[in-house]
């Protein structure tokens, strides 16, 4: 059998970490006959069908951004080099527009038959149907999605195994920027300062609105919806935007209470906005980046806390999912 | 396509607790075709290749606990039963015995072929090859095991997620009984009241060895340790047994600190004992019969905290690997 191809879209920080990470574990990688013979930036990209080799990779790492095209072919791109077989990492951002090219793209190469395993949400927020046909488990899996919600933990596979069941409610934290900024107000800060403070540490975008505004939380939650059988995309998740909560009510909320930007769904509902929760939800009790979930499942709970946002824990996942989508390939084949 | 047939082996509380979940479902097993085929206990079974009905199944869940043979043929078993595609659901007890007839016939089915969904710990914990083989996601995969560690709460599934990332430790209470126990003797019981009250409550066995002695946490261990890439058996686990622990360190044990019935693994080690931790930690933080583990993986922490035995947990995780199994299959072929 040919060796697997994978190509990395998108060589920002996620792509840069997913490289790093993937370079750190060669023999992981020769078990699994896995080569990377393709990375792209929105410049241009490299392609090697019989793979890139480590130390080529690593000079493309220290290049600065969006310049894959100034060292290889310019404006080349993942949909004219992939074949079947190969697999699809991609790093590429989040826009929550389905006539943006990358999410176009997207949609075109799963519907083509391609293997992608994503840390961008937003074709998936955008199309649940996406998940609903390829991005369950199945033996016609063909979308590995567990780097789109709760970065590096796999939320999305503690989902996958809820399979079945009735999931009543599922309420957290699910964007890390946002529980950074009422982190900040709780310590004093004014909302105004707190975002600036989350912007300088590199914690919030230049333009804070995916977050502050909710899309991003609203992203992950339609997905999780979607993959917990109740189908839905962003636009049915309820958005109220992080500054509609009053700085006083974030600082001194009452007794047994925290106000967080809370992510929310039921069977009939689902919404994002900030809201004061009982001590007793593990959303209540993670401060900083980090993320957690309460799902009320038949007639239980279950809690999962972990990191919520960053590079590296994000980089695990998508190591993670493809090595899964190998194993799947390998043995399929 | 035939329908796919689903044998219950085992009919005690968990296979009793599957079957009425099961029945409760049934627009979701009408949209995959499945059907109850086969129920069996120690004394015989039942088997119908095209269905048992649903009102036969609520007659055969009102009988007594071993009478299948009485109302069925006596000492058929699954392994006469059983056809290529069928799923069979082992609800029948663990018994840490490589010889025991319930662990060969195991061994011997999953050695033809048969997919299989089980509560069952004892042939996993015994041989973790058979995890390797087949128990991993993959195109091949023909055992579902998500019920045997933490009951209801996918934490299996959720360590499929982390494949290929380096796991540097897992802490937590596994068990439980003897977290129940430890909670007694932390509210003033002496250890062997604890032990006698949680028998009369149905939390202990009449046999409490294989709770007190760890069989059962290290048996979770194990499983869990191969899932994330240390492949261990039961026998790689080094036991201390709960009574080892004097019933005054349970109760003051110190500031910021509670004694544990810990289930402890790093690539070089693997133990289930009493120990002392530090309430940072999930597994300090839960009570009764609450299970939790907290993950160090690559560089950050994942928290999992749910409820960690009884029939209606046990149950859905049953339903929900017997679903994913299904809809592997469906594709499949």
């Amino acid at each position: 059998m040919r060796h697997i191809c994978i190509h990395v879209d998108g060589f920002g920080n996620i792509g840069r970490a997913f490289t790093r990470l993937l370079l750190s574990k060669s023999s992981l990688l020769d078990a699994l006959d896995i080569r990377v013979c393709g990375v792209y930036d929105s410049t241009g990209g490299i392609y090697k069908p019989d793979g890139i080799d480590a130390q080529r990779i690593e000079e493309l790492l220290k290049l600065p951004r969006s310049s894959l095209g100034s060292v290889g072919s310019k404006a080349l791109n993942v949909a004219e080099t992939w074949r079947a077989g190969d697999i699809i990492v991609e790093a590429t951002p989040s826009i929550y527009d389905e006539s943006h090219p990358i999410n176009k793209r997207f949609i075109e190469l799963i519907y083509s038959g391609a293997v992608i395993v994503t840390a961008n949400k937003a074709p998936l927020a955008l199309r649940p149907d996406l998940i609903v046909s390829y991005g369950l488990p199945s033996a016609g899996q063909r979308l590995y999605l567990s780097a789109t919600v709760m970065a590096g933990t796999p939320l999305v596979w503690l989902a996958y195994g809820l399979a079945g069941r009735r999931v009543k409610r599922l309420i957290g934290v699910l964007n890390a920027t946002t529980n950074y900024i009422l982190t900040l107000v709780e310590e004093g800060y004014s909302m105004k300062e707190a975002i600036r403070r989350a912007q300088e540490e590199g914690i919030a975008e230049p333009d804070p609105s995916i977050d502050i505004e909710g899309y991003d939380p609203a992203a992950k939650l339609a997905i999780l919806s979607t993959i917990l059988g109740y189908p839905r995309s962003i636009n049915d998740v309820a958005r109220t935007p992080l500054t509609a909560i009053p700085e006083e009510e974030v600082r001194s909320p009452g007794e047994d209470v925290r106000v967080k930007y809370i992510a929310y769904l039921d069977p009939e509902k689902a919404y994002v906005r900030p809201e004061k929760i009982g001590t007793s939800l593990a959303a209540a009790r993670v401060a900083w980046n980090m993320n957690a979930v309460t799902i009320e499942v038949e007639d239980y709970m279950i809690e999962v806390t972990g990191p919520g946002g960053g590079p590296s824990p994000t980089a695990g996942a998508l190591l993670s999912d493809l090595i899964n989508a190998a194993r799947h390939r390998e043995r399929a084949v």
